[in-house]
């Protein structure tokens, strides 16, 4: 039986009897994760990188979801790769997830340039000026870039991907036109573009995009994903997804 | 009486009595134009220049909805400014609509930079190479980048805008992450997308973008435009743009 301190709880993933660790003092799971991992096209064996894993959500989402895969989530903040490492132990995953303890900048010192298929990521939707002075450091590093920015993080993928490789993300809408240009600057090319909205009538929340290292020009918007029907109930669609 | 040849017919604009003549060797407009004139936030006392204004549809429709404006509308092709300047006469509308028949190409030489509060354009969706050989010269160039490509307009726009004018444009969803990487080059932020939908469940078919020459990041992301409602039916918020 896991120990567990006081703040923390075991939390079940809802998908082959995966479960989580959280610490309520760092930052817990979203729906971002579940939408993004729901998003991302992942192909049989692929060698796929998730950059900012925290504890580890969307590497075991993906194990959850795929057998024929291997995943290396690379986490900075030493609470978070402990509880991360935990995890991995707790779902008896370790031959398919590797926990990298560093900084996403020394990516090129990590890993081979060109050897991944897949680069997912659920970075800090947030420059660095808003941060909260009261917050954990851990929960400041997940919402606020102070360690890294988007055009790191997109750099980093760039590295990692080889020609063709694809590049997963959840992010904030009102950033879409600096992330295009990112990923282009990075010869990530945005292919495909959903966004996330609360209700058929609310603003998108959200946006998950998927873009080819090296891929030609040529954008698919899908259609919105709605996650309250008319009547406040939760949309099949998400249903599927959240509860499998 | 204006006169028509066999190829030309004058349409009601369904608003405050303009009228467009149209001929059916050339381009005509559709639904793109209405959108985006509607789209657009123009201001009492704004001087607006429409790039690219094929018969002059765009400053049209604009007077029929704003009466303290005025439009300079570029256009290349000698028989689309022919329309458009007979279209100015028909509606009695030279005090406030100026044609001039040039390449967009040349706009540095004929204006003074930054003394446009907005500029608006329904450029060719499509790169050049696609061209049709036996379409007229007219219709190519409004489809196709022939003449001028994105960054030659978005260009031109940023050259006629003033420190915090406005960009106005419709497009294609396709094109959508070269739009921002042009617009910020170019020193325009994206600041406001919507996207236009025949329905709900189908995949967007239309953008309409704003941007702010010199504007501070962060874009807004509107409710999707839905032309058609579950029974085929025109929306209340299409048919109100309409038909007034």
């Amino acid at each position: 039986m896991e120990k567990l301190s006081d703040t923390e709880r075991i939390d079940d993933l809802q998908r082959g009897g995966f479960r989580i660790i959280q610490d309520s003092r760092l930052f817990r799971f979203g729906t971002d994760a579940v939408l993004l991992t729901h998003f991302a096209r992942i192909r049989k064996g692929d060698r796929i990188v998730d950059l900012g894993s925290g504890n580890g959500v969307i590497p075991l989402l993906l194990c959850s979801l795929y057998d024929d895969i291997s995943i290396t989530g690379i986490e900075l903040m030493q609470k978070n790769a402990e509880l991360f490492r935990r995890n991995v132990v707790l779902n008896n995953v370790s031959d398919r997830i590797k926990v990298i303890e560093d900084d996403i900048k020394n990516v090129p010192s990590l890993f081979a340039p060109g050897e991944t298929e897949a680069v997912i990521t659920n970075p800090p939707y947030m420059k660095c000026e808003g941060a909260l002075k009261n917050e954990s450091p851990e929960r400041a590093a997940a919402r606020h870039e102070i360690y890294i920015d988007l055009d790191g993080i997109i750099s980093a993928a760039s590295y990692l991907l080889k020609f063709g490789g694809r590049f997963f993300m959840v992010h904030r809408p009102e950033r879409l036109a600096e992330i295009f240009v990112l990923m282009k600057k990075h010869s990530i090319e945005p292919k495909r573009l959903r966004f996330v909205q609360s209700s058929a009538e609310k603003e998108p929340s959200m946006i998950l995009v998927e873009g080819a290292k090296g891929g030609k020009e040529g954008l698919k918007i899908m259609p919105v994903f709605i996650i309250h029907d008319k009547s406040g109930e939760l949309t099949e669609e998400y249903k599927k997804i959240y509860y499998g």
